[in-house]
Parts: C-alpha cells; structure tokens; sequence
C-alpha cells in the first residue's frame, strides 16, 4: 500500500517516521505528496495539519491518519473527502504522557512549586507549613475520553478528590471520579479547584474557556491548559490572573504557535509556559496502529 | 493523658497542634515542656527534634510520637529512655504526598521541564521531539517502606520502568516493580536513570550517596532526593553534575536547614532546591494516629 506522509507545521513527520514505517510497517510504502506521480495510487494519508490540496487527486484514498490527538486540522481541510475515515492516535502510551504532565502541573499549583523555584533565584528558604494533603486541592477535568480518563485515574491514585465533565456521561465510570455531564458543567467548575483542560477542538469548544467560565471556578483556582490551542480565550484568562481569582495557569498550548514573543503570557509572573509538550505519540505505536487499521479496513 | 509537645526545629508543633488535639483527641492533655509542673505526669511526648533534656525526670513515659516520618533526632536525643517505644507517623496520606512530589520531580527531569522554566525567562519557544513516553525513563527507587512503595506504585501507573532497592526484599513484592535487595544494589544503579531516594536516615544510610554510589548510575542519570539531609554528599554530587554524568538533581533536604545562603546547590542551573516540602502529615491524621496508639498501649 502505498501513502503520503504531509503536514504544514508541528513535529517533522517527514524527519521522524520514514525509518519507523521501514522497520515496523515495511509493506506499507510512504511518501512525500511532491514525490507521488499518480495520486490515485495513494490509499491512505498520515498528517497533523494538511495543506488545503493534500486530497486532490487521491480517488482510492481509504484513510485519514492524524499524527496526533487532534483531528481538528484535517477536519478542516477543505481538500479532504467527506466519505474516507480520519483517525486519531489513540494510544495508551500517549494518554500515560498526558496523565503524567498533567499530575506534575497539578502538582506545580497544589504545592506551590513556582514559589520555590522563585525563591532558589535569590537562595530564600521559606516554605507552607499546612495544605499538603491531596484532600486540599479538587481537580476538575474537563473532556472524559481516554486522556482524560488516564489523568483521572493518575491522580484519584495519589489522592486528590478528582471529578470529570464531559458532553455525555462516560462508560463506564471511572471508580473515584465524581462525574458530570451534559448542564452539570456550573457545578463542575464550582467544585473545582484545579481545572485541567483536555477537550478536542471542535465549534463548541473554541474560545469556550473564557472570562464566564472561569470565573465560576473557585477563588484561588488554576488553570492547566492541555486541549487545543484556541479553547481559552487568553486575554481573559491574563485579567482574571491580574484579578487575583485565578491563581496560576499552566499553559501548554496556544491561540498561535508558536507564542509570539511579545505575548503578555510569556511574563506574567503566575503562568508556567510550555511549547506544546504535553504529550508526543512515539512513532512506533503510531505506526504499528496504522498498520492494523489498515489491514482491518 | 498527659503529653508534652516539644521540638528544636522543623514546624512549629506548638503553633499548630494544640487546637488539633482539642478536636480530635479531647481526652489528651498537652503541654509545653515548661508548663509541666510534674514530670513523672508526662505519659506521652510529641516531638520532633527534641532538645538534648526533654525527657529528664519522665517516669511514667510511655510512648514518643515523631511528627513525622522521621525518628533518627529522637533516637539520638541523650535522655531518651531506651525501652519506651518510639512511634513514626506512617498515614496512607502523607505516602501519597511523597508519592505526588516524587512524580513531580520525575516529570520535571525526564520531560526537562527546568529548560521551558529557563526558556520562558526569554520567550523562547523550542521544544524536544521525541523522547516522551515513559518507557524512556528507567526509575529507581531507593528504600523501599510505605512511602517507597506508594512513589513506585504511582509511576508504575503512569508507565514508568520502576525498580526498587531495599536492604531486605519487600513483602509482598510491588506489582509491576523490578526488586532489588541487599548485594543487589550496584546493578539497581546501573539500571536507574532517576534515582528517587527515600532511605530513612541510620548510620549505615548517613553519607550513603557519594561519589562512588551516583558515579554506578549511567551517564546522564537524575537524583531526586526527598530522603533525609546527610546522606547525600552535596559536594560529591555537585561535582558529577559539574563533569556531566548527572544530568539534575532535585534536593529537597539537605546537610544543613536551612540550607545556607552561600550553598553552591543554590545557584547551580540543574539543580532544583525546594525547602524540605515533600510532605508535612495532615495533624489531624496525626493526633488520630496518636490516639489509636495511645489507647492500645
């Protein structure tokens, strides 16, 4: 079989994968859209964000892979044949990445660890004497797919009293979680602590962490931003940290990527940037579950 | 019952205590060593870095409680009657604080959190490519109680490779966790990219980690040192780091506390200080704690 490997921005895939398709799918035969003579020879596709022409032409196309979590791009992609099937990664090890970047932002708030690190600049020893306790801090997270379900399960372990939100109640329940669904989300935020975003992309949830939802968190909550770029509106965000109702934010991906230098977000003193790290798919079970979507197809 | 609350340094149990015992022990009475007319009264202490004298004219003494997981400055306190039964605090949840901080620092490392920290000082937006699943990161964890075992049960659920040394091997052994025990320990090393120790402080364990123990990590290792100040040698540390077999260390204890102003742990860019926070019990669990044992005696 043979399928182009095409995205405009975000990890190198043309860099990383060729090997790995080598090694773990040899049969299957990638190749850059530029190096294609006969595109309806191409059956299947494996991107992030497609240029808007990648389909063109491609008459046997049988599959839709996206490089990551987020099939929001290729959705998008005006190109794109309405009838051919996209997937998402969907790997446990991928949904581990975020259950542990999300537990250490959980951490970085609950433990106030930005204070340390503030500290240690000017060798000052001081530290909280009470609060440590998980039972201190509710954790919220919003979106309850498999993601989300992994960063619940992280962090019910360690302690912390953790509810979930989503569209539709999930199934099954995940033991430990609250869970709220459906017009739940007022309660949800209102129990809620520490908010983890993990929502995909879509028309309802763009621009959908503003000013009046997060000003139903609690006084004192934090924000940690692990979605999609453009789910928080951040300019809202910066005025109800500035407010004191927000107490930090730890903000992993963005409105444009990269953040532009002279984005307020990069200095506010209560905000922990990271480029876009929460979680990258390891190529090798990419590829592997490619190949047996493909051979099911 | 009758009780001192006394200790030299660390939290301040008399600030915080008191009103504690009053709402979850009210049967106990507890006093500051100077307000105890009596001494031969005194049935319990509760302390923590007791002061050389505390326990002169204590007849009736029947148990000392440590606030925390620590007892080595009790044991070591010269008028400490050997055959009263010296307790530590050993609630599920300040396991699970040790075990939150302790993924926190694993994240920190082996997702190099401390470079986006260092990177958002000047807005700059460049990230790693591959590397992020956990499988990448072998884990160590060195001594192997109650809070080792909750530190490596909750990586082994993010999917770490964990392994753990004691001097004797566990009963019952961790589910997912490689144990090493007794002459074991050199290969224990040589397997650990992330050492997290949580050796309790002995004689044996004083000094433990020098030169010759981190130099038996692999080339690029991490320590994680949220056991006791003393047994790391801090400038033997300093130096591997500084010849680059040590990637970052996060030291949370230290020989001396606070750690002092001119310490060259303060200043060095892969080291992260935080001031002995990895875990403060909740009171209320401890008085609670305190009063079962009280009354089983």
């Amino acid at each position: 079989m043979k399928g182009v490997i095409a995205t405009t921005s975000g990890v190198d895939l043309w860099r990383l994968y060729p090997p790995v398709f080598g090694e773990h799918a040899p049969e299957l035969t990638v190749l850059r859209p530029e190096d294609v003579a006969d595109k309806s020879e191409v059956t299947f596709a494996f991107t992030f964000r497609p240029p808007d022409d990648l389909f063109e032409g491609m008459s046997n196309l049988k599959a839709i892979f996206s490089a990551g979590a987020g099939t929001d791009a290729i959705m998008a992609c005006p190109s794109r044949p309405a009838h051919v099937p996209v997937f998402r990664v969907e790997d446990a090890d991928q949904a581990l990445q975020m259950a542990a970047f999300a537990t250490f932002h959980v951490v970085w708030h609950h433990r106030d660890i930005g204070r340390y690190v503030a500290q240690q600049a000017h060798a000052e020893w001081s530290r909280a004497a009470s609060g440590f306790s998980a039972e201190h801090r509710r954790v919220g997270v919003l979106g309850f797919g498999h993601m989300g379900r992994a960063i619940a399960k992280a962090l019910v372990g360690l302690g912390y009293p953790v509810a979930g939100y989503a569209r539709r109640a999930p199934e099954p329940a995940e033991p430990g979680v609250e869970h709220f669904h459906g017009d739940g989300l007022e309660a949800f935020l209102a129990r809620t602590d520490i908010l983890v975003n993990v929502l995909p992309l879509t028309g309802a949830t763009q621009g959908m962490i503003d000013a009046a939802l997060l000003s139903k968190l609690p006084q004192g909550a934090a924000l940690v931003q692990i979605g999609r770029g453009g789910q928080v509106v951040e300019e809202d965000l910066l005025a109800l940290l500035d407010a004191g109702h927000l107490s930090g934010a730890s903000m992993d991906v963005f409105e444009t990527e990269p953040l532009p230098r002279e984005h307020p977000l990069w200095t506010h003193p209560r905000v922990l940037i990271t480029p876009h790290v929460a979680s990258i798919p390891e190529p090798r079970f990419v590829v592997q579950s490619i190949r047996e979507r493909l051979s099911s197809l």
